[in-house]
């Protein structure tokens, strides 16, 4: 049912505001900005992701008569007021960060300038998928970083937050990095890889283990990963020492074994022996159970023989930053600058620019100005919408190389994984300039100062 | 596209299993357990969320061509099993704790029990929508209970992690006794009640402040909920006060006013006296922004003058818990009880049940049994679906009661917030014999001991 009538998944005061401003007739064009606060703990970097989803969303943003009939059964809202929301569609434009890009906290992610009641009304969903896969997109990207070349696959879809999350999350994890998902209506979905083989309850549903290997390897011969953990580590990789050994008589291959539980460092060192002892140094060891970017690191630091991860709920859930500081702010009404003073929440006004300083290839520093100045570097918002017509349509494979390539070109001291440094992001003259007038006229008109 | 196509919102191995079984013609009948292994920190009970989308997913489960067109492609697959696969329908029993009904650690929430190949393709979903759920609810009666009768609503949409959270969040919430949601999508699926006024942008959007207080009271006059910290949380109530007075005027009232940044206790407290000195006494103070349960309370200590608080996002990400435990075993196959040994992941073996001792109207202490056994006490896993078919279907307002009457009897020492007490689950005689032959038999099959 949601996919029909998404216009509706929003907050209730986005359509009692659109009323004060039909009723006032307040139709000029108003800017609104989506930036980051702040970062979560141990964050130095945004992944740009969710993009897609918000272009198709205001793409097909429109009411349906029954979304209309519920709107008017709440008694808040004139038969005209409705009548304009069965019309309504989203015109504005948007310029936007392209997925894959890394940004910085302040740097607005989207801009939006439309009809205030379209650029109010599309917030809710707005906030909400950016939210959602840029906090994913920049989790694995760090376990990605973590893994250092091994290989890393998503299997968070059982403990996601919902199963829109799930499908978000595989398309976030692969466009940081990771090879593919276990989510087969993601892969199916967004063309991405799909990987697994076997669960506990293989094993324990044949009376014996080696029986469950068998069935297994005599099934699928060029995909064979035993997972060796269901009674004793070491016992279940000398099961599956005898199984590749009795795949090669077949001339198949083992391909891998995987551990779930336990002291993974050592388990892995032990399991290695006992394939190297049977001869098949080619097997892969596959760990998964638990694990997420600091627990990768500490592994691998501790000498774990481990070719490829398996990573699910912490990463999938962005357990240790389950949410983004996301703001989307009003910077702009019929041409005049506007933000709010709340206590510890600044916003820069007006349509913006971000420019990137980059210095013998490296990311030196941003500067976030007014859009309508021309500084040197790299102008990361591009227009991706004109008049409501998306004008950009990236290809999922393109937004991950271009993330690849980009974090490549990031320092390490802004991408390790505890404390990073603070990537420099300046604020232009210009901007400065008209926030400072802003910040002055509104307290002389609101609070009286001068 | 998903609600027509969840069939495949699984896990790549739940069907390379499912080849497995059909290839060794293994159709008996299997009983799998979900229960959750660990309290989140801070947790000493949960609350049953989610049965009712398990029982739809459940009900209409089946594979459409174009998903077993992609399962085919995978080149994993033969056409006998995927002709297989396009005809199965889920045939199976389940028993489970209803919704809204609180329940501990290790007990079984859910029983599945249906030919292997069924009940082990529903995993992932099965697990899913559990989880979330009861998460959700769980982190959302602690919110209600911090607030001690005070209104609490769910204002979480725009950072829940993806849509389906979204909708699923406000439904567990309410379940939990929030008195509605800000999401009028999940209002008009579910019944909820929806709330909400005005946000930042709106005030910032007219020249000044009181003009957007006045179009806003005009517009809605019996629903007015002022949001005074744009510019100075005192000086914005004072305009309210002014606005406050205009309506007394017009024969209306001023229904509140809305706090969402600054030292909440404190401005609280200041905006009170401003609108008790306007003669005001009745104006209800709404608090939101970055509230939990923790905070709500701290708030609540320290003397803050506020009468409803509208909770987002650390609720509805459950951010100091984002995931609970919860696993979804096999216990029993063809007759045979079963469980994997796995370094600290205890599975209780065999079909149960739990009883609930009580004891003077408290809950004494929880009995987890095998479901032959009949122990004394009230039997918390009811039969809710039979052959494929459910036997329940619960209203959203009865559940929302039962969990209401069951949380007042829970002894405060497990329901407080920090480091509540542990509350005793025991398992029956009959359940501890069982498991210990089961534990026996399979350490000397597998690993040779005796």
């Amino acid at each position: 049912m949601w996919k029909n009538n998404l216009s509706l998944l929003t907050d209730l005061y986005e359509f009692t505001m659109a009323a004060c401003y039909y009723r006032h007739k307040m139709f000029a064009p108003a800017t609104f900005s989506l930036f980051i606060r702040e970062y979560p703990p141990n964050r130095g970097y945004f992944v740009s992701a969710g993009l897609a989803d918000v272009l198709d969303f205001l793409e097909t943003f429109h009411f349906k008569q029954g979304d209309l009939d519920y709107l008017a059964q709440t008694g808040l809202f004139s038969d005209d007021f409705l009548h304009y929301l069965g019309k309504l569609r989203f015109t504005g434009d948007v310029f936007a960060i392209p997925e894959g890009r890394l940004f910085f906290k302040d740097e607005p992610i989207l801009e939006i300038t439309a009809p205030i009641i379209e650029a109010q009304l599309v917030e809710t969903f707005v906030m909400n998928a950016i939210n959602l896969q840029v906090m994913i997109a920049t989790k694995a990207a760090r376990c990605v970083h973590a893994a250092g070349g091994r290989a890393v696959v998503d299997f968070s879809l059982r403990r996601t937050q919902g199963i829109d999350a799930g499908l978000k999350v595989a398309r976030a994890s692969y466009i940081a990095g990771f090879i593919g998902t276990s989510n087969v209506l993601a892969g199916k979905h967004y063309g991405i890889p799909v990987f697994g083989t076997m669960a506990h309850s293989f094993v324990t549903s044949f009376k014996r283990e080696i029986d469950a290997f068998r069935a297994f390897a005599e099934m699928f011969p060029e995909n064979t990963v035993l997972l060796i953990d269901t009674y004793d580590t070491v016992i279940g990789a000398h099961k599956a020492a005898i199984v590749g050994k009795e795949m090669i008589e077949k001339g198949k291959r083992l391909k891998g074994v995987r551990i779930d539980s336990g002291n993974m460092a050592e388990l892995s060192q032990e399991v290695k022996a006992v394939l190297e002892e049977a001869g098949l140094n080619d097997v892969m060891i596959f760990a998964s159970g638990g694990l997420d970017e600091y627990k990768i690191e500490r592994l691998l630091k501790e000498g774990a023989e481990i070719d490829a991860f398996g990573v699910g709920t912490k990463m999938g859930v962005s357990a240790d930053a389950p949410y983004t500081d996301i703001a989307y702010k009003l910077v702009k009404y019929n041409g005049r600058p506007v933000l709010k003073l709340s206590t510890g929440k600044r916003t820069l006004v007006d349509e913006k620019q971000v420019f990137r300083i980059i210095e013998n290839g490296k990311l030196k520093k941003d500067i976030i100005a007014l859009r309508s100045e021309q500084l040197s570097g790299d102008p990361l918002l591009r227009p991706v919408m004109k008049g409501g017509k998306r004008i950009i349509n990236d290809d999922l494979k393109d937004i991950r190389a271009r993330f690849q390539e980009e974090f490549g070109n990031l320092a390490e001291r802004y991408r390790r994984l505890n404390a990073p440094d603070t990537y420099p992001v300046e604020i232009s003259s210009g901007l400065e300039n008209l926030q400072n007038q802003v910040v002055f006229k509104v307290k002389e008109k609101e609070l009286g100062e001068s």
